[in-house]
């Protein structure tokens, strides 16, 4: 899938001839920002390599701090993972992370001194469990109302938030056990766990939307860490606070869109942040670091990098990445993720009485969100379509699949839903600096046998990304954490 | 560890001033090699990226069918995983890929025809079997002489072989049960299946030595397709033919070092080959293909990369690879191997009556070889370190490791073996262009979601490398296989 981020956002409308400083236009203002072409200094305080909202929040940090800055993104617009998408009508939806809840302190702090403010993700009426074998089904709450999951689910998730509770947030190789759970992945846990298979199909449902992979392809104890980082300091992160809607992971959204986050950091950071630089070296001696992108090299004390873990591996480090890291960033693919939102003129759903939320134990879509911007001046359905339900269907003709996702939102809410005005899909599995989403998953035996390097500076280099944070790992959240984290350990250095 | 291939080899002795030809001085050949500077030809019918053995035959296949051909290898050394070490004394041993046994037809006949010979792997005597509950047992054979192993692993073996039969070596995707089988770990699967904890550590010496991973990092459909594919056409893969000594994949050895191949193989190609020349960037269009590499920029009618499966995720691609092939490339991480020798002024062993071989259910060493060449002029004992025993003791510094493994060869064949002339390591993790070794293993879930895509040409681009074959993946003879058939293809187009 094309990028299409210059256009939509006008970033190039402000284009000066030569120098390339850009004007930035999201919802009113207008900054200097990022240069796309041009020559970079020869020396800075600290690089940070991607522009996503880790690498933005570390610069942004370090900028505070006093310190000269340079953020080398290769694509040609910040965000990473996040990305407006501006409908014809002129609302925006998320092309990419989108919801924030509570416990997700760092980022709703941030935006709020970004002055972009949050909305609630819209739960009023009913939830629908759409069944192979029961049909459309309304219910309210957390669990579909079908009787054969009812009570394996409840238990299940009582064990989840147990075994989760044992896990170190920052050191999930010391968890009780951890050789064995990390040794089984959740698909065989579950299997010997619950003998229920329509357990198994609703999980799916959680898997694919929030690591973007089935069952099968993550450890007990990488899922079971991923739970325990669901939370803060003072509450401990639960099955329920990652899966949730209110009160949840999915409790709010950001009114005019997540990317407005890196967009106004980028924007103050100004012609600190350098475009279309994707970064080939990195070279430490003694005295600094000499970093190699496309737009030219620079000179730092220290370097952050801030990017999807498998694309660090394609970075020539000299001296070489240590074996056990080098491990690390081979056992962490990218999830396979396709965010895909049906347009209407109104949301006709919530008239019905329902909440736009659903949830399906069988097809491609196996979550539904009413993701109708804050003021609903449209109706918008969103369907996260991950992991196996994304190989079943991303290579299908656009037509063909579109066929098969409103299919299953009529199933849900009404034959209304087979004729959308905009029908809009972002895959990130076809972007070269994401290379998937939503998160990288650490592959089974991975954690216990490399696990430990995740933070672990290389000489100057320091770490941040979603993946290095100790707390909401794989959201936005994790990302600010990460970005911080990285920032303060660089300073004592500067 | 450093490269150190050059001086070893003499190879930069005949270098000529400026169009740097270099002389590869094998045993007593001399021929006209390998660029190491200099420019390349501004387009060829075929580039192949990657000069290991995969990539050098295919190499060598197009060129016999009469077509134009360039290597681009980006160390400054052709053999990728072969890789000769020659010792204080002149002897020489490897410290990369070895063995070879019967149906490895391919790297044999290959063999055969660059006139390198092969001699048999020492058996002659007891095998031995240190365990921590046991100690020191002598046997024959291939099952350790545990009594509580020996019954478990009798059936195991057979219940193993009964399932790989039926696992297609081309299509592991397809087996029978195979979304369920790629979900199970290996360890899972034993825990099910024996309730002898010493069997699942006595297998580790098997799984360490042939996938540099412990059982818990592969899944069985993996594994038994990996066992399949011990075999050929028609010989059916067993585990025993991949485990095994004689008549086994530890059958027999080269006579002056698996290398001879890789060399006298890129002797005959000459300034084809091109060395110091990582490729960067492929590009397609319409009419052919663009390869950028650190020394130039070559077109093509066709490109084939033989590379270790991460390395192909570093290059840029225009356009991207698909989406399926990305995922597959990310979650095809390379094994962590170290190859440990330690060379005696006679192979003392051999005067007890034991063979050399030994297997440990404790400790770093999991695995021993009698390593001496083929006139036996000094003994040399081999021990793979691999997986869960790598992460144990790579890290130390060396003489702690020296330590460990002479102790562990002692417990095996005798005190005279703490004494050492001469102690040589190879760690593979530590390379950037290999990343590891031996063999990239396939993770949990990705052979069915992903493992279609191994051999599928995108567009002019077309895959070696050992990975890629039906037959001896991972081996000398998966690599030969491969480029025979990436050059097959490629000619069908030229």
């Amino acid at each position: 899938m094309a990028e299409h981020g210059l256009s939509r956002r006008g970033l190039l409308s402000g284009a000066a001839a030569g120098g390339a400083i850009l004007a930035i236009g999201g919802i009113g203002e207008t900054a200097e920002a990022a240069t796309t072409s041009g020559s970079l200094p020869a020396s800075v305080d600290a690089v940070v390599v991607g522009g996503g909202l880790s690498g933005l929040v570390a610069a942004r940090n370090l900028v505070k701090a006093g310190n000269s800055v340079l953020v080398l993104e290769a694509r040609n617009r910040v965000g990473g993972r996040l990305l407006n998408h501006t409908l014809k009508g002129g609302s925006v939806i998320e092309s990419g992370g989108a919801f924030v809840g509570p416990t997700q302190n760092h980022v709703l702090a941030l935006a709020k001194e970004l002055k972009v403010k949050t909305f609630k993700e819209y739960v009023t009426g009913d939830n629908v469990y759409v069944s192979k074998t029961l049909g459309t089904l309304k219910y309210t709450g957390t669990v579909p109302p079908d009787p054969l999951i009812l009570a394996d689910a409840a238990i299940l998730q009582l064990r989840i938030d147990d075994m989760a509770s044992k896990v170190p947030v920052d050191a999930p190789w010391s968890a009780p056990d951890a050789a064995n759970l990390d040794a089984t992945t959740v698909d065989s846990w579950l299997r010997q766990n619950t003998l229920i298979p329509q357990v198994r199909e609703v999980l799916k449902a959680f898997f694919q939307a929030a690591f973007g992979t089935d069952a099968e392809g993550i450890s007990m104890l990488f899922f079971l860490w991923y739970m325990a980082t669901a939370g803060d300091e003072t509450h401990p992160g639960t099955f329920e606070r990652a899966s949730g809607t209110a009160d949840a992971a999915q409790d709010s959204r950001f009114v005019g869109g997540s990317d407005l986050l890196p967009l106004r950091i980028a924007s103050a950071l100004g012609s600190r942040v350098a475009l279309n630089a994707p970064v080939r070296k990195i070279k430490q001696t003694s005295t600094g670091v000499t970093v190699v992108s496309d737009r030219g090299t620079v000179k730092a004390r220290r370097v952050i990098v801030a990017v999807p873990p498998p694309l660090a591996l394609g970075i020539d480090w000299s001296p070489l990445l240590p074996p056990r890291r080098l491990q690390l960033l081979q056992h962490m693919p990218m999830g396979t993720l396709m965010k895909v939102d049906a347009v209407y003129a109104k949301p006709f759903w919530r008239a019905k009485g329902l909440s736009g939320s659903a949830t399906f134990d069988d097809g491609v879509v196996r979550t539904m969100f009413d993701n109708c911007p804050a003021d609903a001046k449209v109706g918008v359905l969103l369907a996260f379509i991950g992991g196996s339900s994304w190989q079943r269907c991303a290579m299908l003709p656009l037509a063909e699949r579109r066929k098969l996702v409103l299919a299953a939102f009529a199933k849900a809410v009404g034959p209304e839903a087979l004729n959308p005005i905009e029908y809009v899909e972002h895959d990130w599995t076809h972007e070269r600096w994401t290379m998937g989403s939503p998160v990288a998953s650490v592959q089974p035996g991975a954690t216990v046998a490399y696990g430990s390097t995740i933070r672990q500076p290389h000489g100057r280099v320091h770490w941040a990304g979603t993946e290095t944070s100790t707390y909401w790992a794989g959201y936005m959240d994790g990302a600010v954490r990460a970005g911080e984290r990285a920032a303060a350990e660089v300073a004592k250095h500067l």
